[in-house]
């Protein structure tokens, strides 16, 4: 198989260096810890088209990142863009917002079950600090409980206070227990008593740099009791999951319901909006923060959002892709075996994250993703990845092919 | 003249109350002071088009809001939607960053004086939360001057105590100094020595509910002088102004150079997008935060910033806008002095701020733009307006005479 050169990408990010901080900063930048060893990485694309994108040399990679979870879809989907296009004629971004607002939250409290009411945002970031004011102005609370290895964006509230610019009062009411730990749990609200405005996860564990981790039996449903019983406000911040496990929300896959739950990603198919959705007592609290922005009311995200959830419920979606999550899964687990390593898979399939158990230094696994990435299939290291609907079955029979050849090439150079 | 009907509006308002938090949220929503009374104003949109844009029951502004800035070109000019469109056919949020987002740093730091480097994200908020961030990373200190009357977003750091869901803990280091005083310079420097990571502020204070202020001569060379002496890192925040006093900065508008500048709303002419831009010494700093965000590397907003900005280059865009904006102010203050009203106009006059001087109490002030808006001139209240390139002479003769025709009937109705 050719292997890819990535000239023209390390070319463009020579130039990007001089003009951002990082050449390219976050999560999708080669300072991330994904990205190792980052030659295997092209860092710039081209173009991209329902599961592929093409990076700035031309090459082609099977995307099982999907923009980190926006491409649901698959790339440019027709449909979706075919909305957006037409509210583009008639405005986006207007003095008087459009009533495809008025639709988009219609649609999200029809179709979310633990939703009332929709209010819309730009960030992830901002559905889940709108969440947090929200609990704190409806309880009077300051404190707010999380789940280790959680991430929430990147406000000052949901850093930590080692992380460069954050400063200890922005996370001094901030209480972190393990997931799934009962016990710690009841400790938790046994220890501050009326004390504790709001809990805030994900529908499961899917940090990274660790194996991803389904919520214990029970264990939700403990914690919602346990909400109840404190009047503490229950926030998923389903931003990353959202519509991959269940498109009623993924309180609901998992049976109980949210007071808040936050969306954004995968909400429009990449057209750029978020959603804080919540429960009825929770409203008139949320009409009284100070919050908004220049764009949140921006009309052609709004249509595309439409037409994506629209659409996800026709093709039935977070099931169709939890088939081919897993159908990818075993293909990889046995291609893995052939060769003697040991892959393991976990996580919701349509949201997979991969280790090589036999690899502690975890040097192995970033070995085996890099020859995938050189060969066209752009998996990550220590990230969960994204199945979009696009993903045809020739596409996971060829990511098996280069997965298995990439074990072959790696088993040869240490055996 | 004929008055608008609201019908339609009301009714999709009604529809809007039941599934999103105020029915529209915000600025743009009629719980704002800004929409007083709010029976004269239409809640939502149908279309835009140059200078105008068509509310739900098919009544046309000429539109001064420009949806709270960004539309600065004109709704849907054709050079940006194009740029945009072909940007789109190949892709928008992908795994991998457009280069586009190196062409539109370079042409950022072409463009604006103190810009050594851009990073770009969202929203206004996250570029000045990222300011904030970076100061503090930068200078190891924790306490933020502001100047009294500020608004630099919805972050928690940025509100009030006493706004709901806000604790103490968000803005205990937060000072607050009024605008264009020396002395209160001085003595915040010397009471925090060594303590102050940051002075933030807007070019100068438009603030709303009250007359807009330049700053005094000498007063932002005073406050560069003093950071510079006290290690303290100059934030300004342009979100607003931006690109409406000066291409190159509103900084260098007024004769000196920020450390950060912030940029939103006019930057990408509606299509979502904000900047941070800094100086070279604080870019690694920059690269350190934990900052990111889903959608802060989408492609289509950075084709469509990179063509506004060209183009409002090319038609040397704020000196354009000053002058259209002055043309307007002095045709409105003559007007208004027809039928005995003093009108006083504050602000750069692309940013044009009214009030009434013979009406303490706002109320008539509030009558005579409610007279305006019925008849199809879509001021607000207490609020900066905005001027776009699309305002033709005939809009802003018709404005007149409307603004005219208002003021006669408020005369009348009080005489």
């Amino acid at each position: 198989m050719k292997l890819n050169d990535y000239t023209k990408s390390r070319e463009a990010f020579a130039r990007a260096k001089r003009v951002i901080p990082s050449g390219i900063y976050g999560h999708q930048g080669p300072a991330e810890g994904c990205f190792i060893p980052t030659d295997a990485f092209p860092y710039f694309s081209l173009r991209a088209q329902g599961s592929y994108f093409w990076d700035a040399d031309g090459n082609r990679f099977i995307d099982y990142m999907c923009a980190y979870g926006p491409n649901i879809l698959g790339y440019n989907d027709p449909d979706v863009d075919e909305a957006a296009r037409k509210q583009r004629e008639l405005g986006d971004c207007i003095t008087a917002p459009s009533e495809r607002m008025i639709e988009f939250a219609e649609l999200l409290v029809d179709t979310v079950a633990s939703a009332d009411w929709a209010f819309f945002a730009k960030n992830g970031n901002d559905a889940t600090t709108g969440a947090i004011l929200c609990a704190r102005a409806y309880t009077h609370r300051k404190k707010i409980v999380f789940f280790r290895g959680y991430y929430h964006g990147v406000s000052p509230w949901t850093q930590k206070v080692d992380y460069p610019g954050i400063i200890e009062e922005d996370v001094c009411n901030n209480i972190c227990i393990p997931w799934n730990d009962v016990n710690a749990l009841h400790t938790v609200f046994e220890e501050n008593k009326g004390q504790i405005a709001a809990i805030i996860g994900q529908p499961y564990l899917h940090g990274n740099f660790a194996d991803n981790e389904l919520p214990a039996p029970g264990f939700w449903q403990e914690v919602r009791r346990l909400c109840t019983e404190n009047d503490t406000v229950l926030i998923v911040d389903d931003v990353r999951a959202g519509f991959r496990l269940d498109l009623a929300g993924s309180d609901h896959y998992f049976g109980f319901e949210a007071d808040l739950i936050c969306f954004c990603k995968a909400l429009a198919n990449g057209y750029n909006v978020s959603a804080l959705c919540g429960k009825e007592f929770l409203k008139n609290t949320m009409s009284s923060l100070s919050y908004t922005g220049s764009y949140w009311l921006s009309a052609v995200p709004f249509a595309a959002g439409i037409a994506c959830i629209e659409k996800m419920k026709r093709l039935d979606l977070a099931c169709v892709l939890q088939e081919k999550g897993q159908r990818l899964c075993d293909g990889l687990v046995f291609a893995a075996g052939k060769y003697g390593f040991d892959l393991r898979v976990s996580g919701i399939p349509s949201l997979f994250y991969l280790r090589r158990a036999d690899d502690p230094t975890l040097m192995l696994h970033q070995e085996w993703i890099s020859e995938c990435v050189r060969r066209g299939v752009y998996f990550t290291n220590h990230h969960n990845h994204f199945i979009n609907a696009a993903l045809s079955d020739e596409d996971i029979r060829e990511t098996i092919e280069v997965a298995e050849e990439a074990f072959r090439v790696v088993r040869e150079r240490h055996s």
